[in-house]
Order: structure tokens, then sequence, then C-alpha cells
């Protein structure tokens, strides 16, 4: 699927102009109405928005005939049902329903990423082109609601070399906060080391890479399928979960001790499987199936892995991530516009968690990780 | 692939008469040795042994270059890997080294069942016939150790019907405690409604059926390959917690209520994501994607699933469990010989859990849901 970088552009302006929607109010037009006894900074940093190229690009997969599973998803998005529309709408606004709702909520900040799947979709070239495009868009918008966005980074994988360069770019140049990969890649995970340019330029620029799910690729979609269960329902558990496993397993963080990748939904699942995945991988250190680790795998996913709530509003699951990957290892998300913000809001807001710990939660570890300033 | 009748008996009488140790020991001869201190019956519920057909199958599988994953890890077992002989030991023993082991350590009793693949990886006939044959033995063992073990019958499921029949034979005839499934049957998942007939017997017996992982099906194995993940530390979870997601998803509870499913291996990961899976099912069900079901998804793990703590020794995951699942639905398993005994042991009697608990989870729930006297 290739786009032409004029039609790119153009379609840029439009965003930019509101996508059709009024012009959009500034920061100081909107004041917060429903933020009583609020007691932290709210920082939600799992919030996607869309472009209308990546609407375009997955229009056209539809229209032929196109077998990928969030490419299927997205025909509820582009279809007639209400649900799918209001959040279409929400994704490619990021002026004024988006900013409304969060001032309704309380919601200080947006960490925005490109929604699945993001210029991933798309040939090299049209996804590398499309990668530079969103990101200086994205920087713009930041640029006149400094104290409302924070920004992650589209790359496109499918070209290491210039993925690596975008990542040092979005960060040096647009001040951009880290890097959003939507799982795999045309199929294809990034512990393979010819994606790991990307990882050493994230590394070197401190920019943590968000591995976001998405339907599992082609080689394990199939059982899955019956009853829909490619999507968010256990789909992209099972996909983003192994593909962070995969990542340990390779050996990656042990050559780029610095990297640091963010896991949303509560990590994926994998802080439940600590215990398993160490006893397990010590057993199988006898047989030589994988490479030699310098540490226990559970030690890595407290090292070099954030994760956070979004979608997961449960006591139950916060405390127990709580426990064993600790305070300083968790953010808040919503995953808007998926999903509601008052419901994380109010989750958030009476979890049974020390003060302190609440800010970290709600503000504190993300100004550290995504190094977003605290005034 | 099959076997003869004749080879299957003498293969039996080979197993009943030690498999070339010593004549078996009766209870009466082994004392307990290690058991300082114990407060509490100990019914481990997910105790592994294997029958001489499974291992020469398993053995002519890999000789003629099988590629089933499990088939794979056999080959550790059958070659010349120290811990790989003495799991085979263990696996091919009931009377001698096992009662030992689980008298040094104060086990008083294994519910046995078949290890992975079982007769699921025969063709049909062959795979039904020797179920049959390993019931039979399984019965005679309880029969000379009434109580020490208990025995969950094989079925061949490639043949529903008669899987249906072997059910019931074996909880009216041979007194057996329920079911063993290992997950798949020739890349085939039991939400199928072909193999309800399974299911109807197993609730019209009160039959709980332990769904035990293996690798991943043929459909999903490929990204788990690399750096071995197909096995416990990685694939068998992904490869049960889906199966029994089908399951609730199918329906397949509404149809048959007092169905009972065992999860090994703290619930296969599916506690972690109750709250998701009931989000996401409820929103999803305006797009018409699955089945409707009569309660929400999370209201059949807690009324038709138990839980054991099987490879699962960490205090994060129990105390989890007995929050959401609730200390009534959780049995202490070891994974003999898998893993080993004294670390489970030590495990639960140090777990922070009211005495009232622990006995549940050490023995009250599985003499409730196996059927096994309490005295």
């Amino acid at each position: 699927m290739t786009l032409d970088r004029r039609a790119l552009l153009a379609a840029g302006t439009a965003l930019l102009s509101g996508n059709g929607l009024v012009a959009a109010a500034s920061d100081a037009a909107i004041k917060p109405t429903q933020n009583i006894g609020k007691r932290h900074r709210r920082i939600a940093t799992e919030e996607a928005y869309a472009v209308p190229e990546l609407v375009d690009g997955v229009r056209s997969g539809l229209q032929s005939g196109a077998k990928d599973a969030d490419t299927k998803f997205w025909a509820v998005l582009l279809g007639e049902n209400p649900w799918g529309k209001m959040v279409l709408r929400r994704l490619l606004d990021l002026e004024q329903e988006r900013l409304a709702i969060m001032d309704q909520h309380g919601v200080d900040m947006h960490v925005l990423s490109i929604t699945v799947p993001g210029p991933q979709m798309f040939d090299s070239a049209t996804g590398t082109r499309l990668a530079t495009v969103i990101n200086d868009r994205l920087a713009e918008v930041i640029t006149r609601h400094p104290q409302r966005f924070a920004g992650l980074a589209a790359v496109a994988p499918q070209d290491p070399q210039n993925a690596a360069k975008e990542i040092e770019r979005a960060v040096t140049q647009l001040h951009l906060n880290g890097v959003i990969i939507n799982s795999h890649t045309h199929d294809e995970y990034l512990d393979d080391p010819k994606f790991w340019p990307i990882f050493e330029a994230a590394a070197a620029h401190q920019a943590p890479i968000y591995l976001h799910p998405r339907a599992p690729s082609k080689m394990m979609l199939a059982p899955f399928e019956p009853y829909a269960l490619e999507h968010a329902i256990w789909g992209y558990q099972a996909e983003a979960g192994l593909h962070a496993v995969r990542l340990v397993m390779s050996g990656v963080f042990d050559r780029f001790p610095n990297l640091k990748i963010v896991l949303g939904h509560m990590g994926e699942g994998v802080p439940y499987w600590f215990y398993r995945i160490d006893y397990m991988h010590r057993g199988a250190s006898r047989f030589n199936w994988r490479p030699q680790l310098a540490k226990a795998p559970s030690e890595y996913f407290k090292s070099n892995f954030m994760i956070t709530t979004s979608g997961m509003n449960w006591n139950p699951v916060l405390e127990f991530c709580v426990n064993v990957v600790g305070p300083d290892n968790i953010m808040f998300a919503v995953d808007y516009p998926y999903q509601e913000t008052p419901e994380a809001v109010r989750f958030m807001d009476a979890a049974p968690l020390s003060e302190a710990d609440r800010a970290k939660i709600y503000h504190g570890n993300a100004e550290r990780v995504f190094r977003i300033s605290n005034t």
C-alpha cells in the first residue's frame, strides 16, 4: 500500500485545521468542571489518536479484502455502529472533544500515540514517510498545548535504519517523549536482531518504547478467531505478552541495559508469570534452549519495563502489581477513546494506595520516564 | 500411529509388575519420615505418570520425524540428559520411588493423571483402546493403595462418543475421580460441539475434567518456537488459557451447568483478566461477535472452574487468587515429577493463609470436587 507525499501533506493540513470540526479551542478557553477533590496531577499514558492517512489505508485494505485482523476490527470503526463512529471521531480529534473530556474529568495530560496499526501496516517507504509526517504534526499539537499533551513518536520498524533515525529526530528535534510500536510488524517481532538499530537509538536517546498490543500475528491468529478472541478480550495480551517475553529471552536488555519498554494492560499478564518464567528458565539452562542471560528474566521486567493501568481498572491486579513490580513501575492510563475516562479516574482516585504511591502512578513515574516537566 | 491390542496388554503387565523395578511395596511398609509439624492432609492434584505405550508412541514419533512440539520435548526425556532420565523414571513408576517421595514430604495422596500428550497423540481407535487399558491399570493401582492414590480417567477425545462412554465406565465401574484431557487434540479444541458428548458425560457423572496444558497447537505454535517458548515457560499457559476462554465463550457451561473444569498453574493466567474479559465481552455484545451467555464470563470461571497451585509456588499469585476466585476453588498440586515435591510442600505450609483456607487448599476442596473420602 502506498500513498503519495502530496496526499500525505494535504491530509495533514486537514487534521491540523480540525478535520472538519471548528477551529481548535485554546487551553485557556477550557476550564475543568468536574475536578472536585482532585489530589494529583493526572497524566494518562496510553491515549490513542489516528490520522486520516491511517484511516484511508485501512479503508483501502478493507476494500481490497485484507484479512489482517486489525483491519477487520477497523470495519467496526468505519461502519454504521454508533460506538464505532464515536471512537473514530474521537481518534481523529485532538484539540476539541478530547480536551473537553480531559477537562471534564480532570485529566491534565494525554501522552498521545498513533493507534493500531499505525505506520506498521504500510510498505517500508510509505510507512517511513508517514511516520515523519505524523511526528511533525504531533510536535505541532504539543507545541500548542504543552501542558495538555506529550507524545510518542511513530516509527516504521519495517525500515529499522530509518526508524532509528526518526527516533533520534523525534527526541532531539521534536522533543517527543518516547516511541510507540504496535507489536508485530508484518508478522515479525522485534527480538530479531535486524530491528535492534531501533533499540540502540531508543536506549541512546532515553526514549521508552511503548509496545502496544494489536491482534495476534498471522502465525498464531487462527485459534483466536472463533468468538472474535483476537481482539482486546484475549488476543491482544497473548500477542503483546509473547512479544515482551521474546524480547527478554533474546538478550536485548543485556545488549542495551538502558532500554525501557512500556507495556499496557498491567503488563499484558507477564507479572503473573514471574515465578514460573524464572523457574523454567533456570531449569532449561541445562538444555541450551535459549541464549544465556545475565539476570533472571523477571529482573528485566522490573528494571527495563514499565506497565500501565490501561483498560484494567481493577484493584486486585493493581495491588498484585504494586506488590510484584513496585509502585515506581506503574503508570496511569485510560486507553482513550476505546475506554472511558471517568471509569479510569474513579478507579485510580479510589484505589487502595498510599497517597505517595497514587501520586507516582498518576503522574510522577510518567514525568520521570517520559521526561515530562513536573511544573 | 497404531498399536495392536496384544502389545498394549503385554506392556500393561510390564507396568503392573513394576516395569523392571522390584515388586511394589505395600502402603503399610512405608512410613512418613519427614512429617514434623504437619497440620493437614496433603492431596496433590496434578501428578503425572506415563505408560510404556505412550513412551513407545512418542519414540516412534521422534523416529519418524514428528514435528509435534510435545514430541520434541519428549526428546529430552528419552535422551541422555540426567534430568530427563530422572523424570522418565519417575513418570513410569507408581509404587516405588513415587510413594517414597510422597512419604518423605508427607504427601498423603497423588491424584494421578496420564502425562502429555496421553492417548490424544494416537489415531482414534488406538487412543480409545489405550485409554481403556490405562484406566483399568490405574484403577488397579488405586485399589492397592486407596489412601495414597486417586486417579483421573484418560480419554481419547478424537472419538467423542467412545470418550463419553469411557467416562461413564471410569466413574461408575472403576470409581475414578475425574477426567484428564491434555488441551488440544490433533490441533482441535473442545469448544467444537462435536466434542460435547464428553462434557455431557462428565457433567452427568460429576466428573471434573482437568484441562492440562500442552504446547500450543500447530495453528499458533510458530511464534513460540524461538527460545523454546512453546513449553512450560510460556506456551503452556497460552495454549490452555486460550482453550479455557474458548470453552466459556462457546456457551458450554450454559448447556451443562454442572460441568466442572480444573485448570492448573493458578488458572493458566485467566484470573488476571477477569475484569477485562467481562468488560470487553459486555462491550462487544453490540457487534454480535459471540454467542449470548447467560452470565458474565468471569462468573463461569468462579462457578465452573477449579484452579490448582501446580508449578506456581509463589505467594503473590496465591493471595491474588484467594481474593478473586476464593479459597474454595483452589487445590494444592506439585506437578510431580516435572517439579519438586519439597518446594511445593514448603510453599503451602508457609503460605499466608488462615488454617481453614490452608486445609481447603491442601485437601478439603479436592475431597469435595474429586469425591475423595475424607476418612
